[in-house]
């Protein structure tokens, strides 16, 4: 931790490279290698010198940024290297502050040192990452809260009242002998019960996070002439063009991809509606029920003309529905006089496009209905909900002890763990170097 | 030119991006943006700050570095924006910037500026954009150099000389009618003659600027069993490691590129030579031929130990060498003992990989035995060696009139268009918009 480490902090090749080093020793490292006088350059200022190699080889003209000890990023002294963006430049400069003593940045390992200088807590620079990786304007907001310190306020509000609950249980403990109970039973319950409530909607806010940050997935089903292919391409036909404006992506996408209201919703097994000349018999129920149970939105299409389709399909569309309660499943009539078959959930005309806009709606609502994103912290990321999961054992394991009126010692031990497995979170408590090795490798290098 | 241009100014996704903001209402369109004044900001300040939209919808903390007008790279007032490097933050960004009247930038139009409001020369601004493409140490030191205004300095020595000789001749003018001749016309030959081998110098550097810019072609010959795959695996089998080591060199290249005292060797047709299967019968001379035509040094290799084929490629190398005097054409003898057969320039053993070294030297020197490269300026631009050229044509003309004793009106005719060409490189004349505009579309956008 006490070395000074080097990354390129931009992406590829541009106009522009921003190269950064951070540690005790980084005005001492780009000292070497400018003819400017880096001591007496102030925190938050640029100065435009030459950059040379330790053999005194002009390597490029650059702007350098320095930021004090404790006014960075990391809280570290650091230096910026604004240069011109070739690959050829960046690994030169890379390569000569290497030579006078830098070290090739780990991924993630600027912003664990943001972390280990108390420049934010851990949840807040696994937020960092989101940040970086966010497609779309939810997922943004998400991790833009939780970097900003939204949801760790959140969990600091939960843990002074563990510590309001474990003061209690604590004192009570101290006059042990005596056998008095300082703490009314009723309120300690009151005041864990609400504490539960709180981390199962933090943990019931996971679905929507996670669907938010890697897309919500969509089954589209029906039967075979009930036109998945014309629901699909009507989705997409406008979409597209918006969905392909935001570079990158595309990139590696095996599912098509449709934003709506900010939100992206894949579109699994797309390959399996287009192909024209698929085995239509062979795909069978089978296959819809396993798409289905992958989906977090079903939307099931029958022909809105096919009155003996319809039939069949409600008894179908019923049995998924109540199948998978916490799915949300919309029956689509595919009608072009847009006059909703009865049963079905709403009538939209594929071919048109007459009702697509009411369909999107429903899509939308159907992830936002029980979260107000912007108001409401939305836990996105799986470390932290399981966390927030041993939470709620322990507390549980907690509550039932004070409702079966167990020792206080018992109950405080319970309440430890609970306020153990929160800390993780957030970083309070010490963590495993490996645990902490394994949340910053999923970083790019050079932040 | 009097509007604000905007461009995301590094490469692609990454830890962090910046955003350039370049025009006289840089500050005032930041300024919609973010609660801190900025006209209380000094000039290469940052200051941190959070970015939002028009609607007030929070985009990112971002890092604000402002530049006071005549202080930029591009002489204007400019905003850089440093925001975490997500595709979705880029793009929210330069929406919300483009929402409050700014411009997307044309490629290279922030450069254009800075040429416009003369922080440079054409052929420095024409450098930037060599800089950012060079993936070599030469093509590197060359583009950096011209940058830094080597070149425009070379050439102001070149104008300073002419404009001495056109004040002299133009003296005679003004006293034409008393036929007097001030200037001694065997001093304004040398003169003349002085500036036309400056010229015919620089000319020639191209030819090495252009090899070392773009690379240089090399081609491997032989009969087919003298070890031409063996020559070409030994050389790039070491040295394959440092060239991939430079990210996105091997992109799109479709010859495998030796890069030997930081000069890109091109190894053309390689495909031809690795391919086992090919019709050897087929390749026959004219392809050969084609080959080294397009070189611009070649590797002629034998099978050192078979004396019959010594014998009969010895004439074929003396024909290539005679034919192509410009070329450097290196006999190599592929024979274990490195005993160097009669005749060949060199020796080496393709399997051993010895006198691989001394082989590269010899490629290396090839190239560089005419010009210091440190020291000398070498032109790597075509349009460059084109106005010299033309410069060359009408002071040659400018010299014949001289000896010829034409009169001083005619001479100072060609001398005023040989200072029009010369002029044309660093933009001193006034040039054609549609010129301008062709030589900066060549630029990246965001520089």
């Amino acid at each position: 931790m006490h070395d000074t480490i080097v990354a390129l902090a931009t992406g590829g090749t541009g106009a522009l490279s921003v190269i950064r080093l951070s540690g005790t020793k980084a005005k001492q490292i780009a000292q070497a290698h400018v003819a400017r006088n880096l001591a007496s350059v102030p925190s938050h200022r640029t100065v435009l010198t030459l950059f040379k190699t330790l053999d005194k080889i002009l390597v490029d003209e650059v702007l350098l940024l320095c930021f004090d000890h404790g006014k960075s990023f990391t809280g570290e002294e650091t230096v910026e290297i604004h240069c011109h963006g070739s690959s050829y430049i960046q690994s030169t400069i890379l390569q000569a502050l290497i030579a006078s003593g830098a070290r090739m940045a780990e991924p993630g390992e600027f912003t664990q040192r943001a972390f280990a200088n108390g420049k934010m807590d851990l949840s807040q620079a696994e937020a960092v990452a989101d940040l970086i990786a966010s497609n779309s304007r939810q997922a943004h907001a998400i991790a833009l809260n939780q970097m900003r310190g939204g949801f760790s306020h959140e969990l600091s509000n939960l843990r002074d009242k563990l510590i309001e609950f474990a003061s209690l249980m604590e004192l009570e403990l101290d006059f042990g002998e005596e056998d008095v109970a300082f703490a009314d039973r009723s309120t300690l319950l009151a005041l864990v019960g609400e504490v539960l409530s709180k981390i199962q909607r933090l943990i019931k806010s996971f679905e929507l996070g996670n669907a938010m940050k890697d897309g919500v997935p969509v089954a589209i089903v029906g039967a075979p002439n009930a036109g998945k292919s014309s629901l699909l391409n009507a989705l997409l036909g406008e979409e597209r063009a918006i969905v392909s404006d935001i570079p990158g992506t595309t990139r590696d996408v095996i599912e098509e991809v449709l934003n709506i209201d900010g939100i992206n919703f894949r579109l699994m097994d797309t390959a399996g509606i287009r192909e024209t000349h698929e085995a239509i018999e062979a795909m069978g129920i089978a296959r819809s029920q396993e798409k289905i149970g992958r989906a977090r939105l079903v939307l099931a299409i029958s022909d809105g003309n096919n009155h003996a389709q319809l039939r069949s399909d409600e008894a179908w569309v019923e049995e998924i529905k109540a199948k998978y309660p916490d799915k949300t499943v919309l029956w689509i009539a595919n009608k072009k006089d847009l006059n909703q078959a009865q049963g079905t959930d709403l009538a939209i005309s594929a071919l048109s496009g007459d009702g697509l806009e009411d369909l999107k709606k429903r899509m939308s609502e159907s992830i936002q209905q029980d979260f107000d994103v912007e108001r409401e912290t939305v836990v996105s990321n799986a470390r932290h909900v399981e966390a927030l999961q041993q939470t709620h054992i322990y507390l549980k394991a907690a509550q039932q002890g004070l409702e079966q009126g167990l020792p206080a010692d018992l109950v405080a031990m319970d309440l430890r763990a609970a306020m153990r497995s929160l800390g993780n979170i957030t970083g309070e408590i010490e963590l495993d170097t490996d645990i902490l090795g394994m949340i910053f490798s999923r970083f790019c290098i050079g932040k």
